[in-house]
């Protein structure tokens, strides 16, 4: 059993919680035996949905934390003041050594807390990033950094970089996946100061594929694997992407419902538009990682579908069998004495 | 005559040029006996056009301008290298009071370039900025900056705010319109260090009606009448807007077209589609303002349609009969004493 990789899952982080998790959970133990699981969360209300499944009993288990953390609290101060929170309690088994990897479905805020305070950074490593993973056209990109730092400096986005190739290669078998910054044109001399200082160190590392810029109108359609930027920017492109696509929807569903003729078009266009749209799902990539802490710590969406949840689970095989943590300290370490 | 709103229109700018540009001017001539229509651009080309319409020829002439900047030209130096461009031309005559406002759907960085350099600021404004308006679930929304300033300051955010209200309750009659910052959270202590610093000015601001902040994700809902940021993270949302509704569509008509079925549905649903994203149409707003400049400089798409061209001709009658250029040198004074 010493070889099994060793998983925390939040249990009572978001709106399904802990029901879906629960579930997602007993799913991915019942699809690969190399790992085994932790439930942090309320003993009682997880063992009464775990008692709803078959599973390899000695794989998953319930560690109890007394304390939830709710997206309405401000996230320092959540995760000072509970310390038997689900989430600390998730975290701090990552620290000790206790876990690989901690999965979330809660406060984002304070899971990114969490993962600098408590499970804490690679040695080097300036800033953890989150990195979403963003549905396009062709498939998805990983948006680095969408939450965790928003007055971010050059040197933290050519880390972002070099931590999102080591992902995206290790993780998502995408070979020398390319780069690029987003910016407001093209052209390399556009730009707000961040991007113009930080262009450069991006174009003269050798770890990662640099092709330059990316306007925001390209990111929808998959111009790049790995687009970096400052978390304020980051927000920006994924709540816009958000907003825009629900709202499409929105207006386009009250269009089909707006006439006789159109409610008829609409039951004969309905498979078709359901089957394109599958493409955008990405719950079938696993959480958003946070990159550049000591152990994996991912966020999952917080209305996570429990297939959602065991993906996330299952991911953490390929991070902890290819050692994306070593392979991190090593290129920051590499990067650093060649300054 | 001497009462006339005199307009100078750059008939060289944008993909449809001169046509489109043209069409627009006499449809906006025949439209307004209020208003002198100078074209300025090539005059052999522009004759050539003018020649299939037919109005009143005391109130639509052309000023000959030799050259035209392209897209692809740097702007500041285009602006430098081409003094007689259609752009440069037009903005002299504003610089010149030989017109009271200038109309371009060509090089917006010449444009704007050109607009500080040969227009001016009115007295006291810290920065011109770019206003778009964008199409919302509601409306419209005024976007404050999306072009003029990368690296904007808290003060330059707060005249985009005072410069806005005055804008939209004057020219689109927008009482007491709500303002918001563009921010990655509803709360006061969120956002990047301009956000913080800007948030307290906007507050204590009398004259304009600060809402608090405003997420990306209720943009295209029209949560707010303006919307202030750096032309940065403005021009991520703008062009994140675009390019998600752009990719859907693509998509959709993907879907559309795949079967037989949906290719019957689709026929039965376009009427009430074509109908419902009517409301999107955002040309009947007439052009983006440069807010701040002696004068009024609007920006119309470069695919500028001769509807969009008139709507932005006939805007600067109640730019002008409102004094628009007044009312924000008032406004900017009053701030400034106020310090």
């Amino acid at each position: 059993m010493s070889d099994l990789i060793r998983i925390a899952v939040d249990a009572m982080g978001g709106d399904n919680a802990p029901a879906s998790i629960v579930e997602g959970a007993v799913m991915a133990v019942n699809e690969s035996k190399e790992i085994m699981v932790y439930l942090t969360g309320d003993q009682e209300a997880v063992r009464k949905e775990l008692d709803k499944y078959t599973y390899d009993a000695d794989r998953l288990q319930i560690v109890h934390a007394s304390e939830v953390i709710t997206n309405e609290e401000h996230p320092a101060m959540a995760i000072h003041d509970k310390p038997d929170s689900s989430i600390a309690v998730g975290e701090r088994m990552v620290r000790d050594g206790k876990a690989d990897a901690f999965i979330s479905g809660g406060s984002t805020g304070a899971v990114l807390v969490g993962g600098q305070l408590i499970v804490g950074r690679i040695r080097g490593v300036r800033r953890p990033a989150l990195a979403s993973i963003i549905p396009t056209d062709k498939g998805f990109s990983l948006l680095i950094d969408c939450g965790a730092n928003v007055d971010a400096k050059p040197e933290q986005l050519l880390q972002y970089a070099q931590m999102g190739t080591i992902y995206l290669s290790n993780i998502m078998h995408i070979q020398n996946p390319e780069v690029r910054i987003l910016n407001i044109g093209a052209e390399e001399e556009k730009g707000n100061a961040l991007v113009q200082e930080t262009f450069p160190l991006l174009k003269a590392c050798s770890d990662i594929n640099f092709k330059g810029s990316i306007e925001a109108r390209d990111v929808p359609y998959g111009a790049a694997d790995i687009i970096v930027c400052d978390a304020f920017a980051g927000n920006i492109v994924l709540k816009m992407y958000e907003g825009a696509a629900s709202m499409l929807f929105k207006n386009i569903k009250a269009a089909l419902l707006s006439t006789f003729r159109s409610k008829i078009g609409a039951l004969l266009i309905k498979k078709s538009l359901k089957e394109k749209l599958k493409q955008f799902d990405i719950t079938k990539y696993g959480g958003a990682p946070m990159l550049g802490l000591r152990g994996l710590v991912a966020k999952v969406h917080g209305n996570a579908s429990s297939k959602e949840v065991k993906h996330a689970i299952l991911q953490c095989i390929d991070y902890k069998k290819n050692d994306i943590q070593g392979k991190v300290a090593m290129a920051i370490r590499q990067e650093g004495s060649a300054d």
